[in-house]
């Protein structure tokens, strides 16, 4: 279990690296969408690897089809089944580490919780699943598009380097014009230098990315449980290699007061609005009109190009030596997968919040 | 919807802060479990109002009673019921604020969302609701250390005073031994002394949870949506006034290279076990068998006893003064309430760990 | 696990025969619905053993308190709770089967499935159980009159006596006017006098019961699994001592031709209707519009007052003795249940109906 | 939504009847299974059209293919994806429906609940949909044969040719030799003759399928609400065109005394047996070890090669021809269908004991 996220918008993926193909179901797309494969296949783009130099060299294609829910260019109400088949699966490349467990991979918990594993780039557990992520994530973002709601993400740090401007202070629409898609472009600059250099150096790092949601309506989020922040949290702490989600004023906020940190009401026109949003959005768990915005600690690529001790499914010490074509650092590919999760979480609480009405 | 958490071991909750009562059903606790109900009321001795000088002095007995689902002392796999009824509910301490939308509280969006709200205490929207969730995780714990597993939670952050030491130098078993909940007492005598002087400033602050699980087995996780980090995350997120989670090496990690930061493989008897764990005993969303730790940031509790500008339910400026009995920071109370949400994940994943084997 | 009910409109409930108390969370009730506490009452009463005659002399005062999620009359959107505490359990009654499986109850599955259990009454598959679930059917049934929806059941078969007008020619209002709930005089006597000698000859004898929901609109149902036929099916066979259940045309239905049994579709202003109802106002799933009717099968009550074999829990041959007061027939109060049970079905998928829109 | 079945063997499915293709995602499958890929494809031959005289004329070949969950022959604890792409789809046969509503078919409601439909063959409320059950069934068998549990269907009833006997005086194994699958070969000869007729008068039929679960441990059911009954009645009315269920004694034995339906317990070395099995194996909920059976019904096929008035979209009368290639009576088909939904809640069920235990 555990492959199916969300309640009422709600997907199923399925899938390995190296497999036949990997798809996903979406169940609870309303009907009457519709659904701009152009869009879905340029939020697959943004996902795929072999972008440019500071991502993997590896090439897949990532061409999905959609096999069913779509009718004359409109979704009708029942699911959409998406397939992408995988094509440059260079299994052989995993042969060296059929029975190894990489430092840091989910090698060794699958084989302890499955007794079995397909090794052949992670199977289930390689970044290559999260493509079943973006595709739905770009539906549920065009219905969220529908109803004037917009999520955008973005690279706000790596390694050290950290953009300590808010996102009030970005302008968002830049994020795609580099390749670390990050919006300011001294930052990012420094940026790609950086990793490129850790790249040379066959070794990896960190990263975080941030996310805005724009024109949430207030009212979304399902206390007591199922709060808004608590959903994006386990949405993001779902996607591979994430270490920490915070949002509004996260972890910093801690050091401050609560006369300092409490987000102050006025009205402008018959709409409450707060002065400052520490809240990031969303109190007591539902969204209150606001910008809503978090980020998500991403940690260093466990795949690196160095050798490496380790220990073998019959517990003999072995080498682990780099091989294949990596990521140096995930956070550029990332930012269309934090906007897809959220994406999908927005698009559930939205259908959610449109039921318990009298 | 949302009151509920869990999938095989499964609670659901109500109850307001000045309603006639609250109380949790736990659905699927083993049968056979001995229920210590001495042990239970310890629990929520922990978390009650009044323990101390820098909690809130409100005095809530959180006298639970168990309906059903036990029989001579032990569960018998039927659902338990608990209640525990509201005693000391000064309704009218709250006359005041009953059209007024008090800043970074829910109030706003209890309205927005519901059309009509409790407001006598914040309702639902009262950490008062914890209470439910601490004695149900009183029970998770108690079935968890049936199967050898313990989990504890302590205050290793309040606004500026940081605890760098890592658990494993702190004797966790003196978190009790004084009323902040830091192990360290040095930490934990500048905590209180500097709780006491925001509380007399009439100020609130935040601080940090941290928490650690050990003797967890290999295996609990279900990836890729459910990974056990995911739902640990969740479960915190849940929790009041909490803005953000991370695990293992979270925020920090980001900063390092893959070479540090992977946790190299090494075998002890016929064991599997990691030189480092910055993974936080979670690799690929499963638990590889090492401590689980984990942090919760809590923001600065939103009550102050300071006036504050807001609006009220029609939209007119107000004035909202700081009366009642309350937390200048919410932390030392928190710690069981961590705890018991790590422990109801914990036991769920438990029991779905052992039902999909051949 | 197994204790909850609904997707949005949601039920969880706990409680045994003879332990301190019993009880129901409603999560996902709409906000501002007004909630008749009398209503309920009479509800519950319509249930309640010690009704008549025909129906068991056990008392149960079947007093129920709500806890929580209702504020100033009106449903707030928050968990409602509600318990019903446990008064006249002569708990001593019981001591003659702590140990014996009394034949076609749950003792021995019980036992099996937990390995202990409350045997006093049953324990949770008592028929008491049953309490809860009309309590939070009458507010289920409370919403659904606000959306100009009504369901009403009635006892149609005892024994052999069987009832063959349809319901389009009884008047369901004459139902509560006799002690058996038939809504056709003549029948009822009938009924009566069957089931008094029933009771005389210490025996047991099973019935039918059968419902009409009128006034729900088209749309209501989820295929492919979750048809409302689906769930309404469920509903009714998780009630104590239910062995069949058919809608529509039913088991009588297969012996028909497709020209005769099909429901022709006109036109009557701008809606749209059929001439004839075999589908039982579902089709593919889903409400047409139409009414929606469905009958019940239940067994005869497992507790006879004859003596008879069994086996005790370590596998020696005893005699059960029938002892205590029970009912000679179930299906008199079973009605409310029914209806309890529908109106649930009802309750949520109406809600669910109302989100999977743009 | 409404699209998944099971909690922890759970399915998911996609697909419309004249789409690209239809699938399913079966999600928590346990590891290590041997996936017998010609098991499999036999089954889907047992439900494919076109197999006999008295079958629809349709051609599908239903062709699967794995893509996911499957490594070297095994299961492997992660999602098993499966697709079965349409070929033979006659989409012109279905312009002249385009805007019609068929009598008794999903038609109206599709187009009442989502505003949009793929009128092609019925679109998702085709019976085509069920070849993603018996894809996903066949695993659900695999498993079960595992455990030592099978699971047989037959043909019991057809119009008003029904077969009195017991499954216990009937050879199961003779179900596959005859085209109707009715086990016993003088009635088999009957049905077929029957339904040969009514074919020729180009009317169709209902029917009966019985269904028999040998090995069921005792132990299996999550009551009060989610009892074995009540789900494999679920799982029943969730496939197309049912009508009714019932178990063991079903609304026979509603006529019957409690003295002659109790089934009275006696042991047999150290297993406790009854005597008879009015229960169907199945006591409060919960399987009790004996035969687990039940009966579903089945309406006449909505499709008939006769005129029928009706209205389109408009509102307009107008005349539904027959056309294409149907079956005169869903029965033969229907036997694969029963048993893998049957094998479905038998494999979820069998998981979820084996969790909640200490």
């Amino acid at each position: 279990m555990g492959n199916s996220f969300g309640k009422l918008f709600r997907i199923s993926t399925f899938g390995e690296s190296h497999g036949k193909g990997l798809g996903v179901i979406i169940d609870g797309c309303p009907a009457g969408l519709k659904i701009d494969e152009e869009y879905i296949r340029n939020e697959m783009q943004r996902r795929k690897p072999g972008q440019s130099k500071i991502t993997t060299q590896r090439k897949e294609e990532d061409e999905f089809q959609i096999l069913s829910g779509v009718f004359e260019g409109k979704s009708t109400g029942t699911p959409i089944g998406m397939v992408i088949m995988n094509t440059d699966q260079k299994s052989k490349d995993y042969g060296h580490i059929a029975d190894k467990f990489r430092p840091s991979h989910a090698d060794y918990t699958y084989q302890e919780k499955y007794g079995i594993r397909d090794y052949r780039g992670g199977g289930r557990s390689s970044a290559r699943e999260t493509s079943a992520r973006v595709a739905a994530g770009a539906i549920a973002k065009l219905m969220l598009k529908h109803f004037g709601i917009s999520i955008q993400a973005y690279v706000s740090q790596v390694g050290d380097l950290k953009l300590e401007k808010s996102y009030l202070d970005l302008d968002l629409d830049q994020t795609e014009n580099n390749i670390i898609r990050c919006p300011d472009p001294v930052m990012a600059e420094k940026m790609i230098d950086f990793i490129d250099e850790i790249r040379k150096s066959r070794d990896t790092v960190g990263g975080v990315v941030s996310c805005v949601a724009k024109g949430v309506p207030p009212g979304l989020g399902e206390p007591v449980f199922d709060r808004l922040n608590a959903e994006l949290g386990k949405a993001m702490l779902s996607i591979n290699a994430v270490k920490g989600f915070e949002y509004g004023s996260g972890f910093e906020g801690v050091k401050m007061r609560g006369s300092e940190h409490n987000d102050i009401f006025y009205t402008e026109g018959d709409k409450v609005k707060t002065r400052t949003n520490y809240s990031g959005g969303i109190q007591g768990g539902i969204s209150n009109g606001e910008d809503i915005y978090f980020k998500v600690a991403f940690k260093p690529v466990a795949t690196i190009m160095i050798d490496q001790e380790s220990v073998n499914e019959v517990g003999e010490s072995v080498t682990v030596s780099g091989k294949g074509r990596h990521d140096p650092c995930v956070v550029p590919r990332a930012v269309p997968i934090v906007e897809a999760m959220g994406a999908l979480v927005l698009a559930d609480y939205l259908l959610i919040s449109r039921a318990n009405k009298l």
